[in-house]
């Protein structure tokens, strides 16, 4: 018998599953060479996830809470960039009910927590959320990317929850940003060797702006934005690409296809595949 | 018997117009010191309303053109401000199927164009579009809002079709920008005086962003916004209100209530009622 949901379990009406799941359903002529992405954020009407840079804002409903938890339940892994990790200390595990942890068994449908830190910013303990989680069987522990080789304290601490540091090489990319970065396909391509066939990427900012890119954004497969009916104003963390150019004309960045609007409570969910104009 | 549709008429399915027919119906304890005010746009998933300043973007379908032309026919008038103008040498008028100039009579349902040009930048002409199609008898001629007298041969031009200017006080108003600028009251109270019972509030970006600021939201009464799958990229013409503070906290600008997301075509139509958080 499995055990009983616990008290802090969500539900997604199945209805609304059913109009996503074509969205985060890995086509079998998949490539081999990354996991199938699926980006996944929640803005404002002005484009932004937060009133400014380490402040959580409350902007969707509990409908879309929901739908993020059923989304982790469908992928291998669920990827947040470091300053989302130092910011929000966030659970990173699916709390839908039926998973394990939430009234199913062991850890069946918990995702893969990755964490994309280059500059080693995010300072992992013990009483670190997803640590306890992973502790308490509720998820599983998170893999941590970055560049240089970590103290051996604090990689006792995270492979004492069965976690693990990847140290990848630093690739200079294009950008004002200064600081180390490691490309994304080398991130997909280590994951992908992993056994992630799946992977969900949250955010923050600097994630999402860096997968909309013009040279990314054919790693994405399935994008599913949600909106809520808000403006944040001016100064807050905006998703919004780097610009795209043909020659000197300015062209828009990239636009979605099959694209399916799905409203959600208050908001609305935005379900579409990526198509570079 | 009326005219018949000429070839360049629209037509807006009834079954869409019914959903937001709603949003757009002044209740009957309607203020009489400003019209009924929609506000309307269209904008990209990061919320810009064009690539760069000046630069007419194609965001929306075909639907959404049609939407927009079905609420101008149920508005008195319609207005942006000279950027718009200038830019865009726009039409300003109705061409639903079945309005004067489209297959009705006379001037039946079409709205008049509100300018609001305080600098006087827009170089009015026989030769612009919303002239012609004034001479033409497919639309209302031009009100121009603007805050100094006007040259008797501009005048001269603008009379000939039976457009106006009004002269209004400059108001110093709370703002980054040095320019001379009109109290959105004002405004509003000119209009309702010469019989405007309900205005559509267009564009641009200046204009869009002053009504959305906190000290103006509560003017508008219902909000339309049209979002196209898109992402056009930094430096794009953004709506993006400025920020709120309460104290020295930094909150949300503005919610709207009473939602409503309609899909259209590949676009959403969203249709709210300011709500000041």
């Amino acid at each position: 018998m499995s055990p009983a949901p616990t008290r802090d379990a969500l539900s997604f009406p199945s209805a609304q599953g059913t109009q996503i799941d074509p969205y985060i359903t890995t086509s079998s002529s998949h490539s081999s060479s990354k996991p199938f992405v699926t980006l996944t954020f929640a803005t404002s009407l002005d484009s932004s996830l937060s009133l400014s840079p380490g402040v959580q804002t409350a902007l969707s409903g509990p409908e879309s809470k929901a739908m993020t938890h059923y989304l982790r339940s469908k992928h291998d892994a669920i990827l947040v960039g470091a300053g989302t990790a130092v910011a929000d200390n966030p659970s990173l595990n699916c709390r839908i009910e039926g998973v394990g942890g939430y009234g199913g068994e062991g850890l069946a449908g918990q995702p893969r927590p990755v964490v994309i830190d280059p500059k080693g910013r995010w300072e992992l303990s013990k009483e670190s959320k997803v640590m306890k989680l992973a502790a308490e069987g509720k998820g599983k522990a998170p893999w941590i990317v970055t560049v240089q080789e970590v103290a051996d304290e604090k990689k006792e601490i995270l492979e004492s929850v069965g976690g693990r540091f990847f140290v990848l090489p630093v690739t200079r990319v294009e950008s004002q940003d200064s600081a180390p970065s490691i490309a994304w396909p080398s991130i997909l391509e280590a994951l992908v060797k992993e056994g992630v066939g799946s992977i969900m990427i949250e955010g923050g900012g600097a994630v999402i702006n860096g997968l909309l890119h013009p040279q990314c954004f054919h790693l994405v497969d399935s994008v599913i934005v949600t909106i809520a009916p808000t403006w944040l104003g001016k100064n807050g963390v905006q998703v919004c690409p780097d610009e795209r150019f043909e020659g000197d004309r300015r062209v828009p960045v990239g636009r979605l296809k099959c694209v399916k609007w799905i409203p959600l409570g208050d908001d609305v969910v935005l379900c579409g595949r990526p198509k570079l104009e």
